[in-house]
């Protein structure tokens, strides 16, 4: 550990930078606070090229935890309280940051295997959301996010926290426009699913073909047309209870959790009939 | 409108109060700040006891409009912005406040119709997801939703945010005690389908009796044993990917849909087999 002892330091006035969306992008580098999100982060493989600790905050033994965790290929930086409370997002600092490289994929470049939901988000724009969002793909086996249009950074702090770890486990990408996604989609051979508040079948009558993309709405309005118009089909959850609308984040779960368990279901099937020598004609 | 124009207004100082859980208990009250929600509450029947606008923040258009939907029975104040700021919780107050009698039913009053899901939230502490879940469980048709143990106040200012109006819209009841809970499901004929986050059946594979009480566990712990073992069933929602868990407002909305969805299919298959009086015995 290298001490810092000056704001003006290089090192933590790149930190702080890496606060704002801007410096984020241009970095190509993005921060997560606390301990437990760091922990999570290097059990998913992520190679912090910083890492900032107070062991005023962080206490004797999380550090030393810490310090065992980071690799020599990390910069590890000590500082005092004070700075440390510059370079922290967190009105309660814990003591750790670490700083890493953004993790996106071009859109080319994702990889979707031959049974596997893909999420889209279209301009979501709460970041507790799109973190929800992202911890939901991963447990549902999503192969990818790709955030489309005007949305907010995956790389943010809130979506880290909210996301619980999954930041750093599911492939992400992002398609500035629609038709950026909608031609992917169609290249790599995936089905698209609108999800629309109204009009369109329930969600549950659709069987979902093995390599499916869920396209979801902002909080606010619903999908553009061009996302409409160029989907395999549009989807609605039905709501017995009448309410409005649904948070976005519960609607990518309920549609992600229906095509698990049609996946399951299959995949069951399948295994009694390769059983019984059946092949499902009774 | 009748003038407010002391920090030490009598109505303003109870109002004030309302801002903690304490206040809210001692004076069977609530706040609710904001146009769009103080006309969700309207519309869906609320009835304020008192209202407190500020001109200067609301505008003259949208004052006359909440004046409008405002019944006589209804003491309405009017602040200067200083004093205003000092009764809004939010950081940009819009200048409008309603003050109303909190709406919980005792438990025993609750009324579950012959085929409903109930919401069980066991000490849920984040009050974005408790409003998430009311708002979840109102589009799902649940009959109610009921906290249980040490869980956030459904009446702070997020959960009526998060809620999105649903807030008014479900009946909301309290247990202290998971006895409270179990006790009153088991009088009322209802099944407890206790989640968990493994070991217990595959959320689809069990077919919900048309009245079942989902419990679901708090953000960081699972259930405890005493909800657990009066259960009917402990389902898990199967999660492919492996991610440790889930957002425990994602989970009660996976269960909630599944519910919905067993109850349309079977409400078709009755439908189908009436139409070719058919008692499905093939």
């Amino acid at each position: 550990m290298r001490p810092i002892e000056s704001p003006h330091n290089p090192h933590l006035r790149r930190l702080r930078a890496l606060h704002t969306r801007k410096g984020r992008q241009e970095q190509g580098r993005f921060l997560l606070e606390g301990l437990l999100l760091a922990e999570e982060a290097l059990a998913a493989g992520l190679k912090p090229e910083e890492a900032f600790l107070c062991p005023a905050l962080l206490g004797g033994e999380k550090t030393e935890r810490a310090l065992a965790a980071l690799s020599a290929e990390t910069d590890t930086w000590q500082l005092p309280e004070a700075l440390f409370r510059l370079a922290a997002d967190t009105t309660t600092p814990q003591g750790i940051i670490l700083v890493a490289p953004r993790r996106e994929q071009p859109l080319s470049a994702l990889d979707v295997p031959a049974e596997a939901p893909v999420l889209a988000a279209w301009e979501v724009r709460d970041p507790g959301n799109l973190g929800t969002m992202i911890r939901t793909a991963h447990a549902a086996g999503a192969a990818a996010v790709v955030t489309v249009g005007e949305a907010t950074d995956p790389f943010a702090g809130k979506v880290a926290r909210s996301s619980m770890g999954s930041l750093f486990r599911v492939p992400l990408a992002h398609a500035a426009r629609a038709e950026e996604f909608t031609s992917w989609a169609a290249a790599s051979g995936l089905a698209v699913a609108a999800l629309t508040a109204q009009g369109g079948s329930a969600h549950y009558d659709v069987t979902y073909p093995p390599r499916t993309a869920f396209v979801v709405g902002n909080e606010v309005r619903g999908l553009p047309s061009e996302l409409r118009e160029g989907a395999w089909r549009e989807i609605t959850i039905p709501m017995p209870g009448g309410a409005e609308s649904l948070n976005a984040a519960v609607s990518a779960a309920v549609v992600l959790f229906e095509f698990a368990r049609q996946s399951a279901l299959r995949h069951r099937a399948e295994a009694a009939s390769a059983v019984t020598g059946d092949e499902g004609e009774e």
